[in-house]
């Protein structure tokens, strides 16, 4: 679904990566839904950083607490920030979440283990700071990539194989309920990111998580997923997003 | 509130520390709502932290998914895991959060990024791995914590100050909607654990941050949460929690 300036929902991310808005973004286009990435229109057109940078002003969500950081959804005069939030929001109005309490909630719990997941991905490349460039934690990037490899991924995987396997709904197919839900996006882009990050170990790993390679691929093959991923809407996996390809900590 | 084994609400959580817990507990004590603490009993009465273990095998949370991790809670037939997600669960049911949508996905934005807080200063000691001790990654501490506190916890604690600026219907006296939420709670705690851990930084820091001093002074008053906080049952800081006080940390 192309983006068009009279799509009622406002997406705030950085212009050039997937980084977390990537979640935001896959929801929308596997939905079919019109949505405005805002800061991907230049500057002069209202778009850019600069547009990210107004909405992180005091006022700049209007009556709702200043966000701390995008991604950030402008929805009418509601501004959300928070992934897993914005996608709480989203899930039944893009139909992707069953309506129900228990289930919404249950697809909320998979979708914070998965932030948790990738934000132990992030810091694989930058274990002291965010701040600070890649060059100038190394060693430490090192050790920590090992550890995360060795101990937290395969955790964090085989937990999300163990989700797929019990949900009784679908039986292996989805994450949450019977249908596609905006967490099994989450879980493919989680894959996705894997493979583009380390993909000798992610070979390695995924042996032993078949339900989760299964749905990463049933994902991707979905028609307008496809569309987008073959489109230059996505932009490509790059050393400035969340996962990133060093090869020095594929190990 | 003292735990009962008649609760309604049980909550698995490590029981020697506050970590994660901590938050929920906080919600329960200062509504006043009884709560089973059930890791805290011993084990041959069905706690201790093989009842935390238990809740983690496939089948645990019934049909729900799988836990990652605690803290768990379990009400009726439904099992829920993540901090912010059971306190989103919480949050009406026990008058800590305004009813209305748009209330709750404020105060979930906020919870949110509390978490991201806790997490990063969880890894100020541990920024190789969660499974090292901390005499184990001890110069990479040294370096993320003097990041953690010249970069990311003034920008937290900022977030933190705005959103209580911010709140038109409370005048600077709570973060969300016009009387006590849970995210109130978990601010108080917030600065509780960095009093605890950085001493000598957080004296720094706070003197920007008035707003959420007075919150976590006013918080600490409230009847119910004074008596928890006089009481046994609040487990004091440690070396095993998420904020820790090793003084060369601190700068």
């Amino acid at each position: 679904m192309k983006a068009q300036p009279s799509a009622e929902y406002e997406l705030y991310y950085w212009p050039s990566i997937q980084g977390r808005g990537e979640l935001i973004r896959l929801a929308f286009e596997a939905a079919g839904v019109a949505y405005l990435d805002v800061a991907r229109s230049p500057e002069a057109k209202g778009g850019g950083a600069k547009a990210i940078r107004a909405m992180l002003e005091p006022d700049g969500a209007g009556e709702g607490p200043p966000p701390f950081a995008p991604p950030i959804l402008k929805h009418g005069p509601l501004v959300l920030a928070q992934t897993a939030n914005i996608l709480f929001y989203l899930g039944p109005r893009l139909g992707l979440v069953p309506d129900d309490e228990p289930s919404r909630l249950r697809a909320n719990q998979v979708q914070l283990t998965i932030a948790d997941f990738i934000s132990e991905a992030h810091d694989t490349h930058h274990p002291i700071a965010s701040g600070l460039y890649y060059d100038e934690q190394k060693p430490e990037s090192l050790r920590r990539s090992e550890q995360f490899l060795a101990h937290r991924a395969p955790k964090f995987l085989g937990c999300f194989e163990r989700v797929l396997e019990h949900n009784s709904a679908a039986a292996g197919q989805h994450a949450i309920g019977p249908a596609l839900s905006y967490v099994d996006l989450s879980l493919f882009q989680a894959v996705s990111g894997m493979r583009y990050a380390f993909p000798v170990a992610m070979a390695r790993l995924e042996k032993k998580t078949p339900l989760l390679v299964a749905l990463h691929d049933r994902v991707a093959a979905l028609p307008r997923v496809a569309a987008y991923l073959g489109s230059p809407r996505r932009i490509p996996f790059n050393e400035h997003g969340l996962f990133r390809h060093y090869p020095e900590l594929d190990k």
